[in-house]
């Protein structure tokens, strides 16, 4: 990570969650780039992701398609800017695969999730437990950042990476 | 640039400027990477570029900012998305500086020129006359490929190039 840049939180525009668990950096690191396994935690329930495509690269591809229980699909579409295998995970949505500028806003009718540009930083450091875990989410203005925070950022990772640790623990 | 992505042109979403320039591909390379020579070049005259700072590394920060003939000032912000050295440096204002993403529109009272998105793709080959010079600029929809090219995207581009070519040989 020598020459990579530093990402320090800025409480204005971001939203961090950070939690202990009890599985290696290895495998959450596998969780976030194996699409079969994706599918399996990446969406609170009872919401689905039912397609992933993944490709793990700055520039390359990452993909996820979300069921809402009333079965509405949800493309979301973003490609990676940095991957650090078992360290660092680096996505935007503001950027299409080969680093093309989205079109914005992205459209969820209904839903508030996708309407606003993400930058999501996953860092992943051995811990005697297991991994400490960071998300760190840019947004661009503030009021995308009070919205994202009002949506249940905190309530809604924390589900997310529940279900993270318990797809790695029954696999 | 074994696990680098392709790029490929998008006839509906790009712009390519193309050009077989008699200096080699190192010194082009120096004059898009140090902002001392890119102020001499980046703007076609009567406008001039009177500040850039320059963090070469992925999600560091490409900075410009422009004066029009009449003394207004017009900054730029962007990020670096791929750096490779004497062959390809990709930056976007899609994205700020640290990969944050950019508020959009950029506003630019009286000019066009920032209003859009854009991903820069800067591509530098050795050529027995010197160097082949491919610039690929991706836009996020037809329209904002179509404003570009309207803008003069061409004219503008030689003639930058020819204000960098200017440059290297008289240094």
């Amino acid at each position: 990570m020598n020459n990579s840049i530093k990402f320090k939180l800025n409480p204005e525009l971001d939203l961090i969650f950070e939690r202990i668990v009890d599985v290696p950096p290895e495998l959450v690191w596998a969780a976030w780039t194996t699409p079969e396994q994706l599918k399996q935690w990446f969406t609170p329930a009872p919401w689905k992701t039912v397609d992933c495509e993944i490709d793990l690269r700055p520039g390359g591809m990452f993909s996820t398609v979300m069921r809402s229980p009333e079965g509405q699909e949800f493309p979301n579409l973003g490609c990676y800017l940095e991957v650090i295998k078992n360290e660092r995970l680096v996505w935007t949505n503001a950027l299409e695969p080969g680093f093309r500028p989205s079109k914005r806003p992205v459209e969820m009718p209904g839903h508030e999730c996708a309407e606003f540009s993400l930058t999501v930083v996953i860092s992943l450091e051995p811990h005697e437990k297991g991994t400490q875990y960071t998300a760190l989410v840019m947004h661009s203005n503030k009021e995308d950042r009070a919205k994202h925070e009002a949506m249940g950022f905190q309530k809604g990772w924390g589900i997310a990476l529940d279900q993270l640790v318990a797809t790695i623990k029954k696999s």
